[in-house]
């Protein structure tokens, strides 16, 4: 089945808020294994509701409506839904007996316009909404389907959990099933040349890739009969995607890195410090977002002049004078430093520069030194970032930390 | 002017992230005084994305959209423009040096599909990117408009402001001039009360009230036939909102409280330093978000757990038991240590429950005890959050970190 998602409201055209129905309704259609071709926003325009409507109609079986299903004269999409699929409004008796209870219960008096949301189309399956005066409901012709939800996200997705959900399951008849890969330490278009071959000759799996802040990933897809024939196809890609990029991939079931790390850390009860300088502390903040995670995270020494440098982690001003703060030797003592005042066992530190300004030929911006020590092992890791801009490279460096914990968790080698 | 904004990317259409594009291209757009008619996504389909161009076309002047000008096969964005207005795509020289010298700076192999992203139309106007490989373009023809812009939200609010913008506004014959008003502390629909009357019996200005992550903000927009009109029409409200609600107001110019924050701290050379245990480096991670902020910025010690605390600070492991890690006193032993190891003229600590586990009766997720001191000075402020969230929590957290900061440093009365 093929679908199209339509937001009707001039709010959203203004920007004062953020649609997040469609996000929701994606999902939760892929995840019944009904595309989502296109999603459209109008405002409150009964031309341009009905143009639409129609439009979606030439390519797609099923158009989902959300808002517009309100008292006021504005709120047009049950009219305009009737219209096109050639309808008319008649009184709903259990939504307008509902209607009244309701108004009776909250000893409000009901307004003339109050008795529009209790009218239905006469051939509709209407979905009573249990937490709001607009109820919903499906409206099919001719194999075409239009749903029209209420506007409130909280009501929308609580009628679409509870009646749409059922209502579709029952008319469609194929699974979906996929996987997301997270990867960090290589490029987009690097990655799209290594699986190249694999995406041009797939048509199902569907392989996508994806670039989010210096990390890509990858969505493989199988819609099949049966949840096991997509398992299957999706776990058979999944294995030769790792042949190839397999040392890049940190989770497979679209897991943040940071949540990996912690994960593996609370698993295995590894206490762990930060020391910090360009990352101002991102590290840590990320980190604990991580409920629980002070179950091992012992502290952060966001040591950002050096004179910090020397009093709390007592990295030398010799070391600091003659290599200087962004170099091997610092961020190596800086972990040093760290492990004798926490006593944690992984320390990890980091050093570089930020931007935009404090580069030099020597040690640009974006130059970035790590180092971190597990039990007995050390390991240290130059960088030089692609400087894109102070915040990306925070971001970068930070991700980078728990990049190189990551792989000295499970003991993989670091990359270059 | 007549609008119309389409995104293209297939993740959309999978609800794997969320189009807030729309939402900053549709007030940007508004505020320029161009009308917004629809919203449009499709996938990586090149008949779709053609038809619905072309759809735009119908009732709009102006068609912009983002996404789909990447170096890969799927990114169709470009070509189908070219098409719908008639034109052709030809190598651009200053985009093909600017990529071969970005890749060369980065040491990496261009690969055959990088120098698509380095040809347009032939009538373009080019819009160079400062922050990625996809330069953006406008194509008209006929009193039609299109705008493609890249579709990472970074490099295309980056691209809107310093080309799309003046571009647009050399377009249109009324002046926009705005102001957006930004507050701490008082929630949406409290100052919308507030406001009311104002909001009601405007039509220019427009006032529009805005919310995110505890804070809210104003936008006073007018539209007139010359600037000097629309500045005395928006300085006359900009006077009656702060009448109203002046107390809350920490930047008449749409600036960050963390900015602000830092601004008065660089100018008046205050050195400053952190001691956190809820935020876990978030007040650190924000305040040096700032460039330059090391000439105050010291130090932050995340003292997560209680032993850090003793450690690092000196807390009173008496006052520990006593009182607990959450608690006034343990706040202000926190900043009076970080005063004591550091040194910093302005010391700031926060210590609280960010949940979701850890709360009690007496001590509620949400809890949070800041103390600040400022040369001989000491304040110290308890708050009970709303509890939406962790993050949200430790988000609010900080910003309060901050507020109390800026008020301390003007001399205001702290919030109670």
């Amino acid at each position: 089945m093929k679908s199209s998602i339509l937001s009707v409201g001039t709010e959203l055209l203004f920007g004062q808020i953020t649609n997040t129905n469609t996000v929701y309704l994606s999902q939760q259609l892929n995840l019944l294994g009904i595309d989502v071709l296109s999603h459209h926003t109008v405002g409150d325009n009964s031309n341009r509701l009905s143009h639409m409507i129609r439009q979606a109609f030439m390519d797609c079986d099923l158009v989902i409506t959300t808002g517009g299903l309100g008292p006021t004269q504005d709120d047009l999409t049950k009219e305009i839904a009737c219209e096109v699929l050639e309808d008319e409004l008649v009184p709903h008796p259990p939504s307008m007996e509902k209607l009244e209870n309701y108004f009776k219960k909250l000893n409000r008096q009901m307004t003339e316009n109050n008795w529009k949301q209790a009218y239905f189309p006469s051939r509709a399956t209407v979905f009573p909404n249990d937490i709001g005066t607009a109820p919903g409901f499906a409206l099919e012709k001719d194999g075409k389907i239009i749903i029209c939800l209420p506007g409130p996200p909280r009501e929308m997705k609580n009628m679409f959990e509870k009646e749409v959900r059922p209502y579709l399951e029952a008319k469609t008849e194929s699974v979906i099933y996929y996987k997301v890969l997270r990867m960090f330490g290589i490029g987009e278009s690097m990655l799209e040349t290594k699986l190249l071959d694999i995406i041009d000759n797939q048509t199902d799996p569907t392989i996508a890739t994806y670039a989010k802040e210096g990390e890509c990933s990858v969505r493989i897809a199988s819609k099949r009969s049966t949840l096991e024939e997509a398992k299957a196809a999706v776990t058979e890609i999944i294995a030769k995607v790792k042949e190839r990029v397999g040392e890049y991939i940190y989770s497979y079931d679209d897991k943040d890195l940071h949540q990996v790390v912690a994960k593996k850390l609370m698993e295995r009860n590894i206490s762990i410090s930060s020391a910090e300088s360009c990352t101002g502390g991102l590290f840590a903040q990320t980190l604990t977002e991580i409920p629980g995670i002070s179950a091992v995270f012992d502290r952060a020494l966001v040591t950002y002049s050096n004179r910090s440098k020397v009093e709390e982690l007592g990295v030398n001003p010799d070391t600091l004078e003659r290599y200087g703060a962004v170099s091997k030797n610092t961020a190596m003592e800086m972990a040093q430093g760290l492990k004798k005042v926490s006593g944690s066992r992984l320390c990890i530190s980091v050093t570089g520069i930020a931007g935009p300004g404090g580069g030099t030929a020597d040690k640009p911006v974006g130059l970035v030194y790590i180092c971190a020590i597990l039990d007995d092992k050390t390991v240290c890791k130059k960088s030089i970032l692609r400087n894109v801009n102070r915040n990306w490279n925070r971001n970068y460096a930070m991700l980078s930390m728990f990049d190189v914990i990551n792989r000295l968790l499970d003991e993989k080698e670091q990359l270059g």
